[in-house]
Formats: structure tokens, sequence, C-alpha cells
């Protein structure tokens, strides 16, 4: 086997053998495959795509590339989310403790956020003290414990998906559904949860724009899940505008907080009960119906909240910080955003809003910026509301008044304000099961 | 510009502006763009293709990219021919003094063997002492006295190409009528002359397989070269069997002078007149039919060959090796390859005759491989020849009796034996001028 042979393969629409992909995995990996032979190949399969087989295999070798964890260590079932990212997407803080408190264990590994979008690990990590780089066995012991321990991916877990995303990202063969679909879940195959619960975000500020390319996603994440014997399904749920109304770090914590004590934004506490019942049905707690009053329950009753003030104390953070949002330092300045015109808040351009929030320094540019935990955004208007010229729309923070002006900018240039009210738009538009897409 | 969103661009089928093109070739051949994304950019191109004014410009940037050479240095209008490669094909050797006898200039760069088809620097080098890396100024003195010289590309011409193909040959992404159209034309307009003749081989040993891809190369060959302010125009020529009956460097030579003698294969004959005559056409000589018998006239005239022993003498060989062909050393070993049945050859697989060739030590399988000018393959039977059980149909030549064995199996497998006799072969199939495409 030749890597110029396969390249001349997949140019002409063949499938690839398994053995045909893992030696190209292997090879790639070890670095005897040199990036411009797999960079045809990925322009290759962005053109003629690749079977259900080969997306498949693709991802159980991506998987294989490096540690497969192994979490037979803690008792019970094992369920995991990933989301596609989105902006002021914190629903892993409040998800999780959720089914964790209604004893479904939660083993999860998250990332840092790069760009216009957020990561669950930053944002647990404005929490004083919060640990995200802990030992294998005291994760184990903690989620036995507390059922939940949200940690930093560690040592050699997926390379080949290191190594691919990092030439994808510069070749412009990113938005492939066969190769996002093998990365993300060589990457959840590889942490090792009994069951997955895959957010698809689908709008302006998702990565897949239009709703069929999020549900082909969907199905494809759904069927190598199921093929690689992990019980899976998907939600399709909207990031045209910003998920509730904090974005930035220590600010989305604090949502997250209010929230599992049920004062959270609508829009943001539908969407996390929705999730959270279909980990629980993953988990065998009922169907997804009964599963999402159980989750509400578990929000109501305040068992949510404190398995998270558990987790957190247990990953060396101060519990205060979640039990007593009013600790939280806050910004040394803000500054507030105010509409230009009478008018009905007809769109929210979500990606605009996360660039303005990486401007304030709640985000990163390129991995080796350092964050402002306390910097971010709050929209005091959201799509559909009705503002008078000069209402406050969104206020600023950050560690500069300097920040300010191109940040306010770019925040006012994400609204579109219109004289007509807009239709109400839909959080979750759909699910898919290995069985079928059902579409609300 | 970054070469991220010409990437993109082109995946979307969008045209490259001139400015992104200049910017992608000059920042490409100074090692500014790195292989991987150049690989994923051609893989886009293979797939989406690229415009007139795009391939035009991606020639002309090429062609910039290193020495442009001037030949107004030498008097008259000069002509250049160019083949997409075949195996046997020695017509460069008959055609360049034919038209030269006949006052057109030729002032040519050839290239050197690779794989099953061989070059004409390595023929002309069989002839002892025959000198082919000549400095520019004799270079031009030489042609201005015996109208024709041909020479090794020397120094700083085309390096994009150079890189290019480079990568194209490792990438899967030789086949792309853009890129090989650009790639022949970068290379002929550095070379400099006034008007330039397309050979454009079509069948089982041509690079283009197929007659009406021959067509599209060469459509867009000549607007090119003509939008580069050229005349230019190009011959649909066969390569579907071996072009004469040697294929070895020394043996191709003796070929080439017996048809200036007027005593060739009739095959080769032919193709070499009908080239030589659109020479003289785009030379301003006649119409092409006129031409064809002013060069038919130079070959039984013998001044056609008379001009080779003058070239060849100026470039430091021996005449005589061209004069008194009984001159050439053969080869210390022969081997003679037999038909197995009685019938008609209804098929030469050319690309075996040229492995075979590569076998018995006339070509390169790499590029560091040294040749054996006198090892060759005697064609004693062609397409159409009935033949009997036992007859010999080749002669194959070599430095060792050891190397007959692999390469009389594979030139045994590269003829078809059949009971009908096969339709008669067109040579020339077609021309393409810059207004017209006429199909023989």
């Amino acid at each position: 086997m030749r890597m110029y042979d396969l390249i001349e393969k997949k140019k002409h629409g063949e499938s690839l053998e398994r053995e045909e992909i893992r030696r190209m995995i292997r090879g790639f990996t070890a670095g005897e495959i040199p990036d411009y032979q797999m960079a045809a190949m990925l322009m290759a399969i962005y053109f003629k795509g690749m079977d259900e087989e080969e997306i498949t295999g693709l991802t159980l070798e991506m998987a294989a590339s490096g540690d497969m964890v192994d979490l037979s260590g803690i008792e019970g079932i094992k369920v995991d989310k990933h989301s596609t990212g989105g902006v002021g997407d914190k629903t892993t803080l409040v998800i999780g403790p959720l089914v964790a408190s209604l004893g479904v264990k939660v083993a999860k590994m998250s990332g840092r956020g790069l760009g216009h979008t957020g990561g669950t690990i930053d944002k647990l990590e404005s929490i004083p003290g919060f640990q995200t780089a802990i030992p294998k066995e005291r994760f184990f012991e903690i989620v036995n414990q507390t059922g939940i321990a949200v940690v930093g991916q560690s040592g050699n877990m997926v390379p080949a998906d290191k190594k691919l995303y990092a030439l994808r990202d510069v070749t412009a063969t990113v938005d492939s559904i066969p190769l996002i679909a093998s990365s993300i879940m060589s990457k959840k195959l590889a942490a090792g949860s009994d069951g997955i619960v895959l957010d698809v975000k689908t709008g302006s500020g998702a990565f897949m724009k239009d709703m069929e390319d999020a549900i082909a996603l969907a199905k494809e994440m759904v069927s190598i899940g199921t093929k690689a014997g992990r019980s899976c399904c998907a939600l399709i749920t909207d990031m045209d505008v910003p998920l509730g109304r904090a974005i930035g770090n220590a600010m989305e914590v604090r949502e997250a907080v209010e929230t599992l004590k049920g004062r959270g934004p609508e829009d943001l506490t539908e969407v996390c009960l929705w999730l959270a019942a279909h980990m629980l049905y993953l988990a065998g707690k009922g169907e997804p119906d009964a599963c999402y009053h159980m989750a509400q329950k578990a929000l109501e009753d305040g068992s949510g909240l404190k398995t998270l003030a558990a987790m957190v104390e247990a990953q060396g953070g101060d519990p205060a910080y979640v039990l007593e949002p009013e600790r939280w330092e806050r910004a040394a300045f803000s500054c507030e955003v105010k509409a230009m015109k009478d008018g009905f808040i007809t769109r929210i351009d979500t990606e605009a809003c996360g660039i303005a929030s990486v401007m304030l320094g709640a985000g990163r540019s390129r991995k080796e910026d350092s964050l402002d935990y306390s910097a971010g955004i709050c929209l005091h208007k959201k799509y559909g509301d009705f503002v008078k010229d000069g209402d406050v729309i969104a206020v600023l923070y950050g560690a500069g008044e300097n920040l300010f002006d191109n940040a306010s900018k770019k925040l006012l240039s994400a609204y579109t304000i219109g004289s007509e009210a807009p239709e109400k738009k839909q959080l979750i538009y759909g699910r898919v099961t290995k069985d079928e897409v059902v579409r609300f």
C-alpha cells in the first residue's frame, strides 16, 4: 500500500478498505506519511466523501491511535455529552450535575476554547482553586463519590485527531461531514463512556449553518457511535443566537448556577433540560419525556446545584462561589451598549458576539493567549425583544476601558433591529437516534 | 491574501484573480507557502478546474518564476515543438533538422527521460562526443550557423514548475488538464520561441488515453500560447502503439537517421512530415499542405540529414555516426521474442513496451539511474501484422543475458494476437489552431 494509490482511489470516489485506513492513520500519526499527501487526501475526501463503513473505520482507527480510557473503575452507567460548540454555551455546567444527581455517572473530559467559542475547562478554571489536571485514579474516585468530574484531556489521547485537525485547519478541509464526525466521535470513543448525547448546533453561530447539514452530521455521528457499541443520540439545537445572556468564563459559571437554582434564562434552561433528559434516557432511566420531568425536579429541588458544589469542592475549588454567587469579583470596568433606534431585535449574530467577547479578554485568538476570567458580555436584550433608541442592549465587562471601543462596535454590529416582531425561534429542531430522525 | 483563503475559494469553484495566482506561485517557489497547502490547492484544482484566464495567468506566472530565455540573438523566426511524451518518439531528431534545412530556426531545450518514456537529450547523448550542456552564446551561434541546436534545460528555468510537478507527482494530482497545460506551456513560453507546435499524443501509451481529453488539453495549450502572443497549433497524434520500430536511445537515433534518408518506418515518417509541416506553417512558409510537400522534399533530397550532421558536429559529436550508421556499436547481447500463436496483432500496449525497455537499461526508473545507450527493443511486427506461431515479433538488446527473462515476458504481454485483422489506425486524429478544431 502506497499513500499515493489511496489518494488516487479516493480521488476517483472509491471506498478505502479498513486495512488501508488503518495503515494511513498509523503512518500519518507516526510521521511516515507526509502532510502534503494527507492534505491531498483530505481535499479528495472533502469532494468525494466517505461511506458509513469508511467513516466508522476512520473513527475507530483515530480513536485507537492513542490511549483509550477504560472507565470500568467507575461504577454504573457513564454518559457523556458533546456539543459542536457555540457562544455562551454553558450547558455542561448545568446538565452534568443534574444527571449526576439522578444517579448517572458523568466522567467528562473537556477542552479549552479557541476563536469565538469558549471551552468548559476555561469556564471551570475561573472558580478559584479549581483543578482540571487530575490523575486518573483521583478522577475516578471523584466520579464514584460525587457522580461527576470534569477534567482536561490528558496524556496521549487521539493523537491522530490532533495532527489531522491541525492540518485541516490550514488546508481549508475542516467543513467535511466525514472528517467532522470522525474527529468528534474518535475523541468520544476514546473517552470511554457507555452513552453519548450529541448536541449538534445549527444557525449563524454554529459550525453547521444549515439545518440539513446538522442532521446529516448528527446521523453520521450516531451511526458511528452505535456501530462502536455505544448508545448514542443527538439533538439538533439552535445556535442562531447565543444561549442564555452571559458570554465569558466566570459570568457563564454564575449563569449556570442561576439556572441550577431555577432562575436561569428560559432558552438555556429548556435546552439543558432536554439534553439532560436524553442523557438519562440513554442511561435507561425511562423515555425522554419522563426523563425531562426528572431533570426538572432535580433542578427545582436543588439537587443539581448540590452536586455541582460537591464536584467543585472535590476538584479543589471553593464551593462558596457556587453557593453564594455574590462572591465573584466583578470586572474592573464595564460599558453599556445602547440601541441606536426603536424596534424589534430580529437577529443577533452569534459569531460576532463571540468575537466581541474575545476582544474583551474572555477568549483566545491564539492558543497561547491568556484569559481574563471576569471579562465578558451580558446580553440584556435578546432575539424578539422590543427596544427603544438609547435602551441598554448589552453590558461589556473588561480589565481596561480601552477594550470597549472596538468590542462595543463589534457587539452593536451583531444586533439587527427591525420594525416587525420576528417569528419565535425554536430551541430544539430535532432528535436523531439510531432508529429515526424526528423533526420538531 | 492568505493561502488558506485561496484554497477555500478554489474549493468552492471560484476563480482566482491574477494577483492571487501571482502571490501563490511566488510564495510557493520561495518556500513561503508550505507543500501541504499547495497539495490541498492542487486537489481542489483537480476537482474544480480553472477558467481560461486563470490557466493563462498561472502559466505566465510559472514561466516568470525563473529565467525567461531571450532568443532575439538568433536571426529569423524560431519555432519550437513539444510532444506530450511517448514510447519510441524520436520525432524531434527528424523534424528539427528538416525544418531548419528549410530556413526556420529551431533553438530547442529538451529534457531527459523518466519512467516508460524517453527524452531527446538522452537520445542525442548516445552519439559519441555530443554535448548538451552548452553556454547560451554558443547555443545561439550554432542555431545561427546550422539552423538548429538541441540543448538541455539550463540554469534556473521555471522553478515553479519543477517544484509543482514534484508535488503533483506524489499527491495524485498529475492528471488535471489546467495543471498539465500550464506546466507544459510555462516551459515553452520561458524557452522563448515565436511559434510552438504541440504534438498531443493519445492512446494507451499516452498520458491522455482518451481522444476528447487530448483535444481539450490541446485547445487549452493553444489558447494559452496565443494569449501569450505566440503563434501556436497542435496535432493530435496516435500513441496507442509505439512510433516506429525502435525503442532505446542509440537505436532511435539510427531510426531517425534512416527516416531522414527516406527509409524510415511509414508511421514515423508520416507523423514527422505533418509535424514539420505545421512548424513551417507557423513560420509563415505557406499552408500546411504546401509545407508538407516542402518537408517531404527536404527529406528526399537529403537536406534534413545534412542539417542533422551539421548540428551533431557543431555540438561536439561525431557526424560519422549520422552519416554512416554502421558505426554504431551494437549491444553485447540480444534475444528474440517470438509469437506464441498464429494471428493478427490487434494491440501493442505502448506503456508495457516502454517498461520493457527500461528493464533492459534503456531508461530510468529513478532520476539517478544511469543509461545503457545501446540497449533497447526493435519491434519487428507491429499493429495489424499477421504472425505465425514462432515468428520473431521483436528483438531485445542489452548488456547482459540476465536482463532478458523479465523484459521478454513484459514485451510479450504487451502484444495481443487475435484472429481477425484489426481496423487500420489513424496516425493523426486532428488539428487544433487558435480558430478551430479539425478532426481528421
